[in-house]
């Protein structure tokens, strides 16, 4: 698999994308091609003794910032590192692209570079997230703030699929509408008439799931609206941070609390690894016609390299073509 | 100060509404009403050595469950324990109504039992919440599913006078709108309008804040649509419960991790503390004619003590008086 790496994209750009690229050709055999900077690249790479082999560049000199109209990547930036490698992807030359920088760019650019896929209302960002249980897969996280209740049934669907064959290899996988209630009559109007359309699709939903439950593996696949998805995701990330924060402060008491705390420390890696996302390689956009991975902005080097990884079993598995089928035989099927 | 208060709603009735009830008579001198079975009222004391002392009883031996339709408080289950406080309330035999049964019920009952305040377009359920630094207030967080930008300006209106006068002792409290971003153009439409009459109102307006920063403290006040709201509260709730849950079973790993819990465990409680709802006594009904508070349906002898604790104290200030004198300048004002 090819994959095109936005160098420049997240906080810890360009050196933690180079050593993601780094470790994904060493461990996986994919070749990574970054896009940025060569000079800059290449000496970050030397300073920091990170091997360049198996890695290309594809060289620009623009970066697209935070401080960016997300629209600027069609006009300003088309040239910028993450305007080169969707236009690279579109072109095809590459099987995936992975960018740890602005999601309303890189949503902008899957949708006007890489373009949708026929049948799609709505691209959606989707996003693997930790539960008590299992991965669980939510979409949309926010790429749509307005939906209507066919697009939370096209989310679902590609949800499905991408969590079936791209976590959960080809398992079946269940689906449950995010709302504030179990009862069939519970939300808004969108709720509503979305579960209606959903319990007669040919998904696997189990109905709606409140939040309470989510955090707890209530479905595999979370679907809602951009703006509740948002509000889930970003609530479970503050929740946990400010948590984890006040509990490391009770460790820093007293001597015993720290000792307590030195104690239990090694042994709380493993629920830190549980609850971390970046093992599950980003957000994939879905909907458009190739791979598209957005990493966590403050994604590290582990977190760059799973993103492509996550991103060549995507490509692997063929997410977009097997989307496109599943919007080809619905839109027939429901006309 | 004369409360009502709903003896058989909740997971734990009637022995945690008695309790919460004799704790508040002796500690506040409230006098406090219980609603229910006054033979099971009274055995449950006698059982535990409850003192009836300053507690009168209602007598009704019907009572709506969880299971129970809304609105059948107003039919099938208007002489409910739940029924007849609000009636009681309504008819001014009291000062504010407590109960830990049925949301949707109490709402139902607050609205066109006791009544909406004139103005008002709909009630809202609100929440206090801890955060990491200060307590802040939710609103709505389930009341409206679907809402309008003026039914927003209300809630912050309504939120920020129970703030500022019950939990922050008159303190001026910052207004923030729940949004997916923090820039003025985020969200949907709804979010977009009502930041425009949030910025024009005479409120202490600081902008969006992101579900991310709001368990960090982002605001006294966070306004929402009811099921934007639901979701940050439920995940909020969710989330915690999912990590504490983790936390403890790395304590329970082995010999040395038991050791450095029982040595931590003395300082949770603080944490623990610092992070419990029930201390700030539950959820307002805001925007009715007198004042009805929500208590969680898990309530403990504690969180009924705190829930008629900050009844009194709403009634006190007599928020319901100045929610209508606000309603009733702001709608001249902006005609």
């Amino acid at each position: 698999m090819r994959i095109f790496v936005d160098a420049f994209g997240g906080d810890n750009a360009p050196l933690a994308a180079i050593q993601g690229a780094a470790d994904a050709v060493a461990k996986f055999g994919h070749t990574v091609v970054l896009c940025g900077d060569e000079q800059a690249i290449r000496a970050c790479a030397e300073e920091n003794g990170v091997s360049m082999n198996g890695i290309e560049i594809c060289h620009t000199a623009d970066v697209l910032t935070m401080d960016d109209e997300p629209k600027s990547i069609l006009k300003e930036h088309k040239n910028s590192s993450m305007g080169v490698g969707l236009q690279a992807l579109a072109a095809g030359e590459g099987d995936a692209f992975v960018t740890a920088g602005s999601s309303g760019a890189v949503l902008m650019g899957a949708t006007f570079i890489v373009k949708r896929i026929a049948g799609v209302s709505r691209p959606a960002f989707a996003s693997v997230l930790p539960s008590d249980t299992k991965p669980f897969l939510l979409l949309d996280m926010g790429a749509n703030a307005e939906c209507r209740p066919e697009m939370l049934l096209q989310f679902a669907r590609m949800g499905a699929l991408y969590m079936s064959q791209v976590i959960k290899q080809g398992e079946t996988v269940t689906v449950g509408l995010l709302n504030n209630g179990v009862e069939e009559h519970k939300g808004g109007e969108l709720q509503q008439q979305a579960y209606q359309l959903l319990k007669e699709s040919e998904l696997n939903f189990i109905g709606n799931v409140e939040a309470r439950q989510v955090p707890f593996g209530a479905a595999d696949v979370v679907v809602a609206d951009g703006f509740s998805g948002n509000v889930l995701l970003k609530t479970m990330e503050g929740t946990a941070d400010m948590l984890l924060k006040n509990i490391k402060q009770v460790f820093k008491t007293n001597l015993l609390t720290i000792i307590g705390g030195l104690l239990v420390k090694p042994y709380l890696g493993s629920l830190k690894k549980k609850m971390s996302a970046s093992a599950h390689g980003g957000a994939p956009i879905l909907g458009v016609r190739k791979t598209v991975i957005k990493a966590h902005g403050n994604a590290d080097r582990v977190a760059f390299m799973n993103a492509i990884r996550v991103a060549a079993e995507a490509a692997e598995a063929d997410i977009p073509a097997r989307i496109a089928a599943a919007m080809a035989t619905k839109t027939e099927g429901e006309a």
